[in-house]
């Protein structure tokens, strides 16, 4: 049976008290003073990330300015077997990058420089704290772009989308974060340094770049990534079709697809989302639908034309009852700017919204989606559903009032059913966001011990001491057991120091 | 330090002797007696794969014919100690499948099986032994086909392609292997079956599909697959442009990419090869040509249209002497028919050839073919040239006799020095074919010891006796040692009992 002892050695990690004055002291010996943070003060900024229900105040933060200096505070941690958790820029939904007050939060906040571009190959070298948008916006004057596009791309950072694998309303025709990276600089938990892929078509060996991509920082630290660069379309244009029923326009969605098009990007708008973004926005969505699909194909003028065509004629097959093509740019960002403030919008009807993340396989979108309806009437609370249809990555958000006793605590459970019903429907209990602390438990539904002991024995190779962000990611099989898996809600967290908001 | 342990484990496999006889008892015990094969004249069709320089005979061969005998071929096999050498089709350039002859050929070729279709998610679901191109010719009367065309087409199997990552004159535009599958079932080298990735978009935990993609065999046995299948093209056309000069030719691919174009394939060869394959096939290709370029366009009829005009548009602009376009399908057949020849026209000029595999950066094209050139003036070797161009992959045909006493010793020379030039300009030592025992040495020259090192700790994380496929693959440090890495030639081969013909 493959190893499970990093599992073991990261609960000890967990459970550990270090001693943080003498922590500071080796650190301060071999790194320049103002990378080291330990006042309080210079603490909380750096006590959640997105998911900023879950807040823990690190014990001391380290924001190195070269990749030696990363070493170095590696070294220093592994010698003194203490955790690390890096951070990008905090912008991840799962709590991937929640400290520990046990452990050193390792900011990669200074890595911003963009180091090269190389035209010839399509390729950008960059730090891993580069805004995801800043790549694109320093090729575009070339010609290129950076395929994945998170919804937080202006803020989100390179690192963190390689070590949560992202993805964005571009994934479906241009692939997710693994698709669009060619090579990785790491710092191994030991603080050696490490080039992982090229720059080549396919590197001999095992890929330890895909499987450090999506790997939630447990298996080493991303110092520098080699993106690919993509040309810009020379053209785009959406289609908004509306349905008075919600299974017609997910049947529409694989229609879509059968058909052999593959669209640059395929959201899904249900009736609750629709009139809050048109209250909030007046993007002139149609309010009386149960749901709106706003497809977007691009391509050479000449493709566009044909692809347009098509999904019209398959929109309005599929019993949609109204449809429009945007004419130009400007209408084309009308279009679109429903649906990208769909999540502000949600603080117009609900005081608080708490956003899931699951993919299903397209098929079973209309199931899933009267599924959720479903559950919305057991647990008496609202959703809205706002989504990537295309590739299946559904987004509920499950409106509620965190001032109200017990309804955080409900509306956790709604999410865990909700992860449940995409398990049953042959999906997965995420799509981009990550497991992190959010989804753990729901790690132990939907993989049998069997993986998750093959996931350990993966970390074994990386990381025996299990230093690197414990507690996330992956659940020991111990915490499964006493989860009393195979049937499973939003419930223990990980850290016993751990408070909720 | 990452775990070393399997190499450890790998070497003492190689050098044991298990009783053969005992073995086959322990098999017929719990398998049925046909799936066991033992005598000399049926083990002797296992005794090579595609790289038909080295053969061994294996000791047994199983062929089973369900996941269940599978598994228990693979829980007897680990009771005993006895390593396992996985084979698909057999049509592997590298020496993959090499039997052992302390060893068990676990031949998937049984395993023939289309098991599902599903069109609404683009997905089938076949068994390992169905060959690459019987998918698409399973959904071609559904406009769909599976992308993924290595030359072997016809005859390599789906998991051989999985084992290998396989590539092909497509995979510029549709990707590896790697992107084009989902989810596989393997089992363990305990004998354990386990499902890794899923039909949905991405999983949660490392990315253990990935890894397995392109492990020849190392890591896990795949006992099924599920492939992605794309719409076929509406229409493809090709562009053959002839250069008088390598270099412009080389740069013209690199001005392709660079122009935004993503062609479905982009191929070049020299004057050498344009001589052979004219000479065979009468192509009417240009003779006189330095280089010509087949450069195919697939996608809508507009789409198409306006790609041919900008490919058109590059080549002249980058000097080529004639350019011309397939005006139909059947002239389109007549331009690949020499690119498809190419191989087996070499047979007309040289006795012997050896078909050698690097990937180098686009933009390195020009001076690495002119580099090849210098090198066979210096090894006194006839080269020629037909390669994916587009995607840097090179397909050097070193041309020779194995009749000459020491040709075959001066020929391999020569392809590890070509090696070696792919490495300098910041290539791999192989594209597509894999390492398997060919180049195992050369990866010492690519991978510092401490990556080494990082791939013993991955595949001590799945087979800690190192029983699955030992020898191949991945160099033990202890062996690019006593090669005295660092500069390497094809050499000595890592099986004692190996009899090269």
């Amino acid at each position: 049976m493959a190893d499970t002892a990093s599992a073991d050695a990261a609960e000890q990690v967990l459970a550990s008290r270090p001693d943080k004055a003498q922590l500071i002291e080796k650190l301060v010996a071999k790194l320049p003073e103002h990378v080291i943070l330990h006042a309080e003060e210079d603490l909380r900024p750096f006590e959640c990330d997105g998911l900023s229900a879950y807040r823990v105040l690190p014990m001391i933060v380290v924001l190195p300015e070269t990749i030696e200096q990363v070493q170095i505070a590696m070294q220093v941690c592994y010698a003194n077997d203490v955790a690390v958790v890096a951070r990008g820029a905090g912008t991840g939904l799962s709590g991937g990058a929640l400290p520990m007050e046990n452990g050193v939060l390792l900011s990669l906040a200074k890595f911003k420089q963009i180091l090269d571009i190389d035209t010839a190959n399509r390729r950008a070298t960059v730090q891993p704290g580069v805004r995801n948008l800043a790549i694109s916006e320093a090729v575009s004057h070339l010609g290129l772009y950076y395929a994945p596009d998170p919804s937080s791309q202006i803020a989100c950072s390179i690192g963190g989308n390689v070590a949560e694998n992202s993805g964005g309303v571009h994934c479906l025709k241009y692939g997710l974060t693994t698709h669009n990276i060619v090579e990785l600089e790491i710092v191994t938990v030991e603080g050696e340094r490490m080039t992982i892929g090229s720059e080549a078509l396919d590197t001999p060996g095992y890929d330890l770049l895909a499987l450090m991509t999506g790997s939630e920082g447990l298996l080493g630290v991303i110092v520098q990534v080699v993106v690919k660069l993509l040309p810009k379309p020379e053209r785009a244009q959406v289609v908004l079709a509306a349905f008075d029923d919600v299974r017609k326009a997910g049947e529409a969605v694989a229609a879509i697809i059968q058909a052999g098009i593959i669209p640059a990007g395929l959201e899904m708008l249900d009736n609750p989302a629709i009139v809050a973004t048109e209250e909030f926005v007046h993007a002139d969505y149609p309010t009386e639908a149960a749901a709106i699909l706003l497809c977007e194909v691009d391509g050479t003028h000449a493709e566009v034309d044909e692809h347009i065509a098509d999904v019209r004629e398959v929109v309005e097959r599929e019993g949609a009852t109204e449809v429009r093509v945007s004419r130009d740019d400007a209408e084309r960002a009308i279009f679109w700017a429903g649906r990208k403030a769909a999540f502000p919008a949600m603080g117009r009807i609900s005081p608080d919204y708490y956003c899931m993340d699951g993919t299903i396989p397209r098929k079973a979108l209309a199931d899933v989606l009267i599924g959720i309806g479903e559950l919305s009437e057991k647990y008496g609370q609202r959703v809205a559903n706002v989504f990537h249809a295309g590739d299946g990555n559904l987004h509920p958000l499950i409106l509620y009032d965190a001032n109200i006793e017990g309804e955080l605590e409900r509306t956790e459970e709604f999410g865990g059913a909700i992860c449940e019903l995409c398990l049953e429907h042959g999906g997965t209990i995420t799509g981009e966001h990550g497991v992190g602390v959010e989804k753990i438990d729901q790690m132990c539904v939907q993989f049998p011990p069997d993986e998750l002991t093959q996931f350990h024995a993966v970390k074994q190779a990386f990381d025996s001491k299990g230093l690197l962000n414990p507690g996330k990611a992956v659940p020991t099989l111990h915490r499964c057991a006493e989860f009393g898996a195979m049937h499973v809600h939003n419930g223990e967290l990980p850290f016993p120091e751990l408070e909720r908001l």
